[in-house]
């Protein structure tokens, strides 16, 4: 898969213009979390999960433009206004691209993950406003095509178009962004048996602010060590060795920095590896933090143990325990 | 395949004695040539192609010891004291690890390829002797033990132990050096049809210069697309994709300044680019380049037109066209 962004706009402006549908016709999808950077692979690897998740319900509707009616789980925190919704504007995004601004909208968002968390919550809020819009009009090409419209939702919710969230909520699985310009993901394989634990401890880390910690000039030993790293990574992924996969996922580089921002992390490393882990980092740019592991039975019993550390620090928190999801986003 | 040095020194000392061997016993073994960092995986990868490569002919003597009693191929420039060439000091550290230094052994080295080429020429040697005593002694276990003793040799030759030569030669194929501190390497496969089109202008690159040129810091965004790359250049590897293996065979870091020592570089990957290479850059620290290429004619066309360039420009050179080595060394 290789995509360009103008190719890509250019071949659906050309190529599609979609289904007519009736007013009152309705979707329900649900996009997946995800986990970006991978520990070893700042900016450019992501997975997705089966759990949490994010829903959308899209409604056709008599007026052309978008409205937002309802947004569930958000603690009041979005806007309901459609020009500043990730979700909305991405969707607007994919309408004037195929020069179809005349229907009309109206979308309920679900949250069914804390925003903030570092799960790409905005990211799959937006894949599943893309995905529905994809389903009510019948647009059967591939998904990758909506990969340059959720990263229009990124670059709102954060300043920038990044896609290690945006492209595995949108494909499924493990996603390598190789590169921007030209765009170029490349989705990769994984181990049947690899679980993912995850914990929010709910603490405030503002990815504008974890990434503004980030070094701009590194020394050129850690990077070689970063990316012998995330070569292992990538080849313990073809390979199906999970301790290949664990070995590989050191970060010398952004780790130690955005440490920081969490509360007890090396603490939960230690309880993560003493209680079977495989590996163990940062979710994109925390607060949450995750844990490969070789079954379910460990994944949970790590999720309690850090949820139980973080309890006796007097900090709330989230678990979830999923395998990686491979399908992307589904209609509900 | 996980490697630590001490516990292979360990296991090989208290595992392995060897065959008595008759004096006058002698074997002749090939060595591969290789291409280190294949471009955007500096200090961290290689591979190995069939042509060309070095010959060590080792005999049994009835005195301890090694002696060198020929080297032909080099101009007189490599050492015939065997505490000064790294064949006899890599095959005398095997010796002693597994408590053998009472044999003696005679070696006869035949270089096939030039020195100073970045061309792994050093690595090929040590490779060829240390699997020609490995023979004598009919040591069957896997060749990878033999690699601590091969990274002593480059000690030797460069500075420092590198494997990303050695590890290739000893093993075939492509080489992830993961990680040194353990030693963790990783064997990866390739497309079938794979041709490598090598070029080394007769000048004068020495490896420690073309080392200290390069940057200590960097920026955190240039090694972002760097591995990135990287990432792709493995995933492209398993998946038998010559294009994805093209496009992420780029590298911003290293080749920027290893460039400036080699004769017309950038017009020298214009001449492979427009005449179908699928890549193109330095091998190790120079001054041979090499091109990647989905045939036989594209390589030797490639090569052609280059020594054409060179010729023009009065500096000599050698050509040579290969599929990947995935043999290692063989007993010829």
């Amino acid at each position: 898969m290789s995509n360009d962004i103008q190719e890509i706009k250019q071949s659906a402006a050309a190529a599609f213009i979609g289904n007519s549908v009736a007013v009152g016709t309705e979707v329900k999808v649900f996009a997946p979390a995800t986990v970006a950077n991978v520990v070893c692979g700042f900016d450019v690897l992501g997975f997705a999960v089966n759990e949490p998740g994010d829903e959308v319900v899209m409604r056709v509707t008599g007026t052309p433009g978008i409205t937002i009616s309802k947004i569930t789980g958000d603690d009041g925190r979005l806007p309901l206004d459609p020009a500043k919704n990730t979700v909305s504007v991405s969707v607007q995004h994919y309408l004037n691209s195929i020069g179809r601004a005349d229907i009309g909208l109206d979308i309920e968002l679900h949250k069914k993950m804390p925003i903030g968390s570092g799960l790409g919550s905005s990211s799959a809020s937006t894949v599943a406003g893309l995905y529905a819009i994809k389903t009510l009009l019948g647009d059967d090409r591939d998904v990758i095509n909506l990969l340059p419209f959720a990263m229009k939702g990124e670059e709102m919710a954060c300043g920038h178009g990044h896609a290690d969230n945006v492209a595995p909520a949108l494909l499924g699985g493990f996603v390598l962004i190789r590169s921007y310009e030209p765009l170029d993901v490349v989705r990769l394989p994984h181990p049947a048996g690899l679980y993912c634990a995850i914990v929010f401890p709910d603490v405030d880390v503002p990815t504008r602010e974890a990434r503004q910690i980030i070094r701009t000039k590194i020394l050129m030993r850690d990077a070689v060590t970063q990316w012998g790293n995330i070569a292992g990574l990538v080849s313990g992924l073809f390979m199906q060795d999970i301790d290949l996969i664990g070995r590989s996922m050191q970060d010398v580089l952004v780790e130690p920095v955005r440490s920081m921002l969490i509360p007890d992390f090396y603490k939960m490393r230690e309880i993560a590896m003493e209680n079977g882990a495989v590996s163990f980092g940062i979710s994109g740019s925390g607060p949450s933090v995750f844990a490969f592991t070789k079954d379910e039975a460990t994944a949970t019993l790590i999720t309690q143990k850090l949820q139980q550390h973080l309890t006796g620090i007097k900090i709330g928190s989230n678990t979830y325990v999923s395998t990686i999801n491979d399908a992307g986003p589904r209609v509900l």
